[in-house]
Parts: structure tokens; sequence; C-alpha cells
């Protein structure tokens, strides 16, 4: 067993947080620093983070999260936001490798072409699904930079994200895709891992 | 660094694989026995996995995703699908922690009704996007067991999922949620990596 297999064996979703343990910004940006090679569609980079310590802030948070514990006493809130209108910055985002002579100037102006057409053919619907799908991709990356650099995580879908936008000053464009809890575990009544399907019941071979 | 950040920094989308690599039943087995750890809402394991090898259907596929080279050239093509009604197995799925006594019956029979009640109020749109937000978190994690196996993987969108339905027969609660090919890949012509954005334009603190 490789470290890589016991890092993803032990990253769990934490229940519980130690009260009062500080994550520093130097450590979160750490962290951000190696998110930033998660994969997107057409290396749109989807996704956006807040990150907030700020006590009342979270404290509204919490009241918008159902008054999950883990929220007020993680070290910090995470709201993980894809950004439906990455697409449209398909052009800046090229550009590096078309000024390296990477890409040829037609090569490039083809891709930020068809990158504008696909999604704008697929309408609203699509590009709200890409900014998830995007957005969390990231999220389990960083989740794990965040195990392997000595802290638990958990992710949380039972939030208000109306009530959140309108905490945080969230752009219409951005959907939030999920919250992340981040801190130190307190394991003191953590549980048995939930039960995982056998491989068998969630892969198949050819057809459904 | 540790060996899980060169882990993330290798890991790449694939461009171009090298033709005729197998990969066995047994190989994927393993990636996906350590791929059923990633998270999921509730515990709900939305995602499920369709692996394709037969050339026949991997040709069908290719029609259906706008004939990119690699999927032909892949060892597999999988398709993550993520199952819209996977809240409707809650009772199941927590019937472990039941048994062993980790949760009281009252605590089980909470769990299952609010579980039932949280996704039936958020309606069919919610569903889909819990499958793909869920379903996109295991993909991650797949595709970092895949590298750490030795195997290179892309993540696609680019093709007509209705069409990818009708090959596989895939049901339809299930969405398809990405394509991934899978191989050895070919950096005989690799580039660059693509532009990422630095922290400070995808992280913002308290607010956005």
């Amino acid at each position: 067993m490789s470290d890589f297999e016991t890092l993803v064996k032990n990253r769990r979703s934490a229940m519980k947080f130690v009260k009062d343990v500080e994550i520093t910004e130097r450590e979160l940006s750490e962290m951000f620093s190696l998110t930033k090679f998660a994969p997107s569609a057409f290396n749109l980079q989807h996704a956006h983070y807040i990150v907030v310590k700020n006590p009342e802030i979270k404290n509204k948070l919490y009241e918008a999260a159902n008054k999950q514990y883990k929220v007020l006493t993680s070290s910090a809130v995470i709201l993980v936001l894809g950004n439906t209108n990455a697409y449209r910055d398909v052009g800046p985002i090229h550009e590096g490798l078309l000024n390296l002579g990477v890409m040829s100037k037609q090569e490039y102006d083809m891709t930020v072409e068809s990158v504008l057409i696909f999604y704008e053919e697929r309408g609203e619907p699509f590009q709200r699904e890409e900014a998830i799908r995007n957005a969390s991709l990231s999220a389990m990356l960083f989740m794990l930079i965040a195990k392997d650099k000595g802290w638990d995580t958990c992710p949380m879908i039972g939030f208000d994200p109306v009530e959140v936008g309108r905490i945080l000053n969230i752009p219409e464009s951005y959907v939030p895709a999920m919250m992340i809890a981040i801190g130190q575990e307190d394991t003191s009544s953590q549980r048995p891992r939930g039960y995982r399907k056998p491989v068998g019941e969630f892969v198949s071979y050819d057809t459904f």
C-alpha cells in the first residue's frame, strides 16, 4: 500500500471539530497553490473559494446551514463556488500558450470560438452543471490536500444557497457548489466509517 | 514535498494515448476498491461507473464524442454516472450502522425521514445536481488513484449524453456526469501544462 492509499483511507468526513484551533492564511494558501492543478473542462478553472474565519460571518453561515454545530467549531468554513460564466474567459486563459508559440494563432482562434459555441449552444442549465461539476473536481482535490497537510474536512450540502449568497456577497453568476468545514477532528466520539457498496454494485462493464 | 504533492503535480489530462495497451479488469477493480472511499452527501454513493473496453462499443462512443481520437486509443473509456434517485436508498445504506448498534433505531428513522424530505423538497433539478456533484467528487478521486497506479486519464465533457445513454443502456434516472479516457499517455508531443490562475484570483477571504 502506497502513501497515497493510506491518505485516501484516512480521509474521512469530520463530524466534530476541536474548538479554537486556528488555521492561518499561509497554511490555506499552500493548500490552494496545489488545488489549482485540478483539471477543468477546457482548463476554464470554474472553481472559486471563499474562506470564512471571521466569527460573526461564521455565525451567520451556521444559521444558514441548519445550525450544524461543526460550522461553529471548524477552524474555517469554505464556500466552493462554480463560475457559470467561466467559458467567457477562454481567450485570456489560453493566451499564454499562444504567446509561448505552443498554440498557433489559428488554433487559438478555433479553440476560443469552439468553446464559446460549446457553452452557448448548450445554454444555462449546462453552464450551471459545468460550474458544479468542475468546482466539485477541485473540491475533492482540496480535501485530499488538506488531509495530507494534517487537516480534516467535511463537505456539506445542507445549507440555504440564497441566504449564503446574500451573506457572502456572491454574484448571481456563481453557484455555491458545496460548503466545506475544515479543522482538527475531535475523534473522541468517532463512529465506524459508513457502509460502502462493494465494487460490483457501482461498476459495470460495457453496458449499464 | 510529500509523495502526494508529486502525484498532484504529475497528474495531467492526457491528450494522446499509446495504442493497444491493455488494462485488465483486475487493475480497474483495484482502483475502484479505493474509489469507493470518496465522500458523498449522506453517504448515498451516487456515483456509478461503466467501463468500456469492447472495441465496437468504444467506436460508437468515439462517434458520440465528436470523434476525439483519444477515445479510440485509450485502454478503456469510462462513463461516470450520477444516480438522481440515490436518496431513495438511504434506508438500506444506513442499516449497517443500525445493526451494529452505532445508530439507535430512533436516530436511524430520523435520518431516513430527513434525507427523503431533503431531496424531495428540493426536487428534480437539485437531485440532478447532486448526482453530478457527488459523481464528480468520486471521479476526481478515481483519476488520482489511476495516476498513483501508473495510468493516465482525461476527463471529457464533449459528448452527446443522449446518444451515450442509448449506446450504454443508461437508465433515465442516471446522469452521465463525465467521460474519462484511461490509458498510457503518449508524451511524444506533450505540451506545457495549461496556465493556472494564481491563488489570489480564485480564493477570497470572508466575502466574495
